[in-house]
């Protein structure tokens, strides 16, 4: 993997980039659709390649799990498994773990934890997590870190930043394809001086990229935009910066102000199947009785299939009749809504004139 | 709406033929996929008419119901409203209203049921039932008939048959809109000499095309093919004939055998919802255990979407995992595997074969 940096703002951290991997060039600041079981869930792989993503992420617990690595590596890896032939990041399943909470148990060797489909028991280490990974052929690998609850006292916080550390370490030295890139993941809940060490210390083993884990999981939005500010701009400057999991347009926005390359969320996607569509302006709940004789599509500025093709109304009926093409079309929507976002973002940064625009986004929304 | 003989096989009673309508011409026999709800379930248009459908049927019950005929008519009718600019078929609603049970009356006037949706009551005519399909500014409109139960007397079978043609008649002199045809249908139940007079009594009155009615609701299956070889050949040979409702590849092909131009059926589009699979020799149960490692495609001489890019595996990797697009990629091949059916059986009538096609076609399904 090869990062370029193209641009960078004046006015903020704002940076433009290029990511080459083996299976193509990808634009930062990016957005990466979530894949989570080897699909965009709703859209074939030429339909989300069309909203113009150009990476998307899949979750490893849950491939792991079903229909499992070994599986997808004798059918020829990922990527011809899904027919998605551009890059794939995959998580390490850290995350998805920590989610499970009864139901795992972390030690310094790694996770034992319960499958959330039929109870069955398994172990993740930093070792296993990077072999599943590879056995993918994954563009990007995550390694495996330790999660933490919001809240978390500084001492828990401590020691999950020190055991992510030493895991980091262990994938590091694990790590055996040349085609796969690995990235390091900086834990340190909410405390920016933690945030701080754990740059140090992830940096300081060197990897091909380096993500923010562990916020947007439940804190205030302040101190997600505290960590936020605090971190971005001490990671190594020659190397994408993800930030994990995150989150809402103006997240992305504010993320890229700091200097972040890279993102994924499952917002547009889940917000779609649930009739929730992003719009420039308020936020459309399909189902509402308002939108019954709305002859209009969801956003007129919007140039995805949905808003050329259909109107409110038909959305509407569509969703009140629990037709599947509800969800095709208003996923289409919302992803070519956060990934329109990104074109914008980019343009802005091009122009050096990010501040502006942020400034601007930042205004229409709290209108 | 103009309909033309393009050729006849001379081994039966096949016949090839072309319907001309406002939106666009129609290569017969076809076989036209069903769009229930103002949409065929999980697929867009674009994919719809990019497996070679010509032209799609929709229920009018489920329409008028929700989202209503006047709101259709108001946003610009029916084509536009879902987006499909290629020729539709609307039923009446008799077919589905009869399915109510005990939540409709029928009396010489009409019908009066209870939604599905929420229990209100409604009254269904053959003079509101034209109306209703002149809302949605259908291609091609079906009369209101009186279905039956199998099993069923001959004398309720006769009565059905008397007020189905008192209907149709009510429907031809109510029909207004010259830009859409209107289509008798002949009912009888299990009885031959019925289903003769039926015709008589059908095509005195005049349509623009002629359906059977009420076969394929439970009666064995040599009952559905009897009555169907003693009344196709009966109904006025330079209009299209439609056998409603049915049904599966054998019955198609007999169906052509005996002369019939028109088929829908909701089989291809559910089966491939619950994971069934068609393919020239046997059914694939997608989910079955025996395909998690398969690589092949379903069907390695199908020429879909699906079969070029996806294998068993993953097909029964998204259905077991209940992704969305397990309903989008099987309901792709399906309906490819139903309309390339079509487009071999309009060959071999051209070859002048089909009673060879026909018998090699079933010589191969009973192996």
């Amino acid at each position: 993997m090869e990062f370029t940096r193209v641009a960078k703002d004046t006015g903020c951290q704002a940076r433009l980039g290029k990511i080459k991997t083996p299976h193509g060039e990808v634009s930062t600041p990016v957005f990466m659709p979530v894949g989570t079981q080897a699909a965009v869930k709703a859209l074939t792989p030429e339909q989300v390649r069309g909203l113009g993503a150009e990476i998307i992420l899949c979750n490893t617990y849950h491939l792991y799990l079903r229909p499992g690595h070994r599986l997808i590596a004798d059918l020829g890896g990922l990527h011809r498994f899904m027919n998605w032939q551009g890059p794939i990041l995959t998580d390490s399943g850290g995350f998805q773990i920590y989610s499970l909470g009864a139901l795992r148990k972390i030690t310094e060797e790694g996770t034992t934890f319960q499958s959330h489909i039929d109870g069955s028991r398994h172990f993740l280490c930093p070792e296993s997590a990077v072999e599943i990974q590879e056995a993918f052929g994954s563009d990007i690998m995550m390694c495996l870190d330790e999660c933490i609850a919001y809240p978390a006292t500084r001492e828990e916080a401590e020691k999950a930043l020190g055991r992510t550390a030493r895991w980091a370490l262990r994938c590091r030295n694990s790590h055996r394809s040349e085609r796969q890139a690995l990235f390091g993941i900086i834990q340190g809940g909410v405390y920016p001086d933690l945030r701080r060490r754990g740059v140090e210390e992830i940096a300081a083993i060197g990897f091909d990229g380096y993500a923010i884990g562990g916020l947007s999981v439940g804190e205030p939005k302040e101190l997600l935009l505290e960590n936020l500010a605090a971190t971005a701009p001490l990671l190594p400057e020659d190397r994408p910066r993800y930030l994990m999991g995150v989150g809402t347009p103006e997240d992305l926005v504010e993320g890229v102000y700091h200097g972040i390359d890279m993102f994924d969320c499952v917002m547009p996607t889940r917000s779609a199947r649930n009739g929730l569509l992003f719009t420039n302006g308020e936020k459309v709940v399909i189902k509402n009785a308002r939108y019954r004789e709305d002859g209009s599509p969801i956003d007129s500025t919007c140039d995805c299939y949905t808003c050329q093709n259909y109107s409110r109304a038909y959305l509407r009926h569509l969703y009140v009749a629990g037709e599947i093409l509800a969800m095709v079309l208003n996923t289409i929507h919302n992803l070519r809504y956060y990934l329109r976002l990104m074109e914008r973002i980019r343009e802005a940064i091009r122009g050096d004139r990010f501040r502006d625009f942020r400034d601007g986004f930042m205004r229409e929304r709290t209108v």
